[in-house]
């Protein structure tokens, strides 16, 4: 196996002795690929890379998936097989008297099985420990990140020179997908992209809204390059701002800049998240700033490790997550500005280079 | 609420109550739109339906979900509450002697938090309870599974007259997007868009392989209509058709034919998948048909319900799955012809209706 996985592999079992366990059952396809090199979308079917602290790791799959050459035992399943008898067995067959570790998002189906199986043993969340690996990305991720963030980054300033007065919310969005094919790179989630009012809900889905006049334009964006995802956020309004709106924006883009100025090793994450929500609150809008602050990326947009008042650990170099303030007024509007920070050895560098000062566009 | 759904909850209660269960917490995004109207995308955060027999139900709710009037209690969260307590307390408030139903996909994480917090209960997989109602199509429900493979249909015939030799897979698999999207539909799964060995992986994802005379080109692909998804493969050949590989396609049309032609209320899955494979293993390709003839559809594209040979769950009116016997020689080739079928009072319907004998295209 290629040095990189075998050293990721190796720091998975230090953060598992650490957590006073010996094996875990890691199911994440991309903390499976991130560990292996292998990828799957398996479905309902189950898969799954059995990792123990003495080296002696496994794969579980099934006989539908195609994988590449891999230095590691591989338990091949049928459809018709019993998997999780299989998967309890092999748990037993390396002692079962310490808790065994499960990843935070395999199915509870599979889990509950396995429990009945498996009756004496004990199961924790230990995705942990497979997250404190990914959260700090090496160099090679660095400049992976740095570089899905910089065809963001062209393709947020084509979308904004694109959209103008009377297209849908709909036109829009497929624009911003024709615009990651033509870099070539894929939309790493459902584009938002939000006009006047349904701004005020920070998930609202594309619709037939056409923009007019005086309209704000919320953009959040995001492709994945080779593996790796940027998010973005930025808002416009159309042909004029109304000058409560503007300096609304003024208000979230200070949030934002000011959050992103405390960042650097050892600052917990839910001191950066009061950063921003003190600004807002103290300008009278802390109840329309309705959700954490950011939350960590990498392989997947959303990676374990919020940027909220909830989270009480520290930020270490090598971290990427979002700072993404927001207001919204409930029928009437919504600001976001988000960028992407990559913690240094004594700050961040901001991943996104687009001006989040406000603009009038269309 | 309206009374499809009061009614639709109903009949899970009933399940429910058959499986000694009082209560339930429902986590498919699917199941609860199935059951309330209501369509949220919770992504990492806290989403569930509290189903209880004695009909006090209950939404577990994060503050940024946007959801319609809905007559059933709400529990609001924000992201820094402490939610799987806040679920805890309302399941004991019920009572904890009877076991708690969990859903099959709701995240380990959550299941072995709620377990910390209330360990006296009992979990059980109960997720069968919302299948077995799921399972059942309504008469609404089947004109939808209908509508949606009509235009699956349509765009199948489109496909086969726009792939020319010297295109390649991604080209081609872009074109069947560009035609769900003329459709007004959306694309259910990523397609499989395979030529020659490529087929050989049923799984295989579109690439820059180019057709060329005398590859099969094995096409899967599926489109989303009103919330009903459909799913259906054809196999094709370029410019001429190999003379072992036309006998395996017959073959294996055969076998599709021959499950349909079985297909009552009353008949087991199991004997479904046995009627096909057998034909194929009599023919000496058993080996190479190494997955289940078909899975259940309806929401989702693959729902609970596998016509497996571990499945000994008879067929009920009302139901509809698919059908896809497939043979695949590792380097070579590989075939798969498959239908949706909902199953009617006395037989099925073929929900398909493209020509399913090997044709030259190209």
């Amino acid at each position: 196996m290629e040095e990189i996985y075998t050293a990721r592999l190796n720091r998975v079992c230090k953060e598992l002795e650490k957590e006073g366990l010996e094996q875990m059952i890691v199911s994440d396809p991309l903390s499976i690929r991130y560990l292996t090199g292998v990828w799957v979308q398996p479905y309902e079917r189950l898969y799954a890379l059995h990792v123990r602290t003495d080296g002696k790791h496994c794969f579980f799959l099934n006989n539908l998936f195609v994988i590449p050459e891999v230095d590691l035992d591989k338990i091949w399943m049928a459809d018709t097989d019993d998997c999780i008898g299989i998967v309890a067995s092999r748990i037993a067959q390396f002692g079962s008297e310490k808790a065994v570790g499960i990843d935070r998002n395999w199915p509870a189906g599979f889990l509950l099985e396995l429990m009945e199986r498996n009756p004496k043993a004990k199961y924790v969340n230990a995705s942990v420990c497979v997250d404190r690996v990914r959260s700090i990305k090496d160099a090679f991720e660095q400049e992976k990140m740095r570089e899905s963030s910089r065809l963001n980054d062209a393709c947020m300033e084509k979308i904004a020179a694109f959209i103008k007065e009377g297209m849908t919310e709909k036109e829009c969005a497929d624009q911003v997908r024709a615009l990651f094919k033509e870099a070539g790179v894929t939309e790493g989630f459902d584009t938002i992209l939000s006009f006047g009012a349904n701004a005020a809900d920070p998930h609202h889905e594309p619709d037939d809204t056409r923009l007019k006049a005086g309209d704000c334009v919320v953009i959040d964006m995001g492709c994945v390059k080779d593996g790796y995802c940027s998010d973005m956020t930025r808002t416009f309004f159309c042909g004029e701002a109304p000058a409560e709106y503007a300096s609304i924006h003024d208000l979230v883009r200070r949030a934002n800049e000011r959050a992103e100025s405390i960042i650097r090793p050892g600052v917990r994450f839910c001191d950066i998240d009061r950063a921003a929500r003190e600004l807002i609150t103290e300008a009278g809008y802390g109840p329309y700033f309705n959700h954490r602050l950011g939350h960590s990326i990498g392989l997947q947009d959303h990676e374990p490790g919020d940027v909220s008042l909830a989270n009480t650990a520290c930020v270490e170099e090598g971290m990427t997550f979002s700072i993404e303030p927001g207001v919204y007024l409930p029928g009437k509007f919504g600001v976001r500005v988000e960028d992407l920070v990559l913690v240094t050895k004594d700050g961040c560098e901001v991943l996104n280079h687009v001006d989040k000062n406000w603009k009038i566009i269309g």
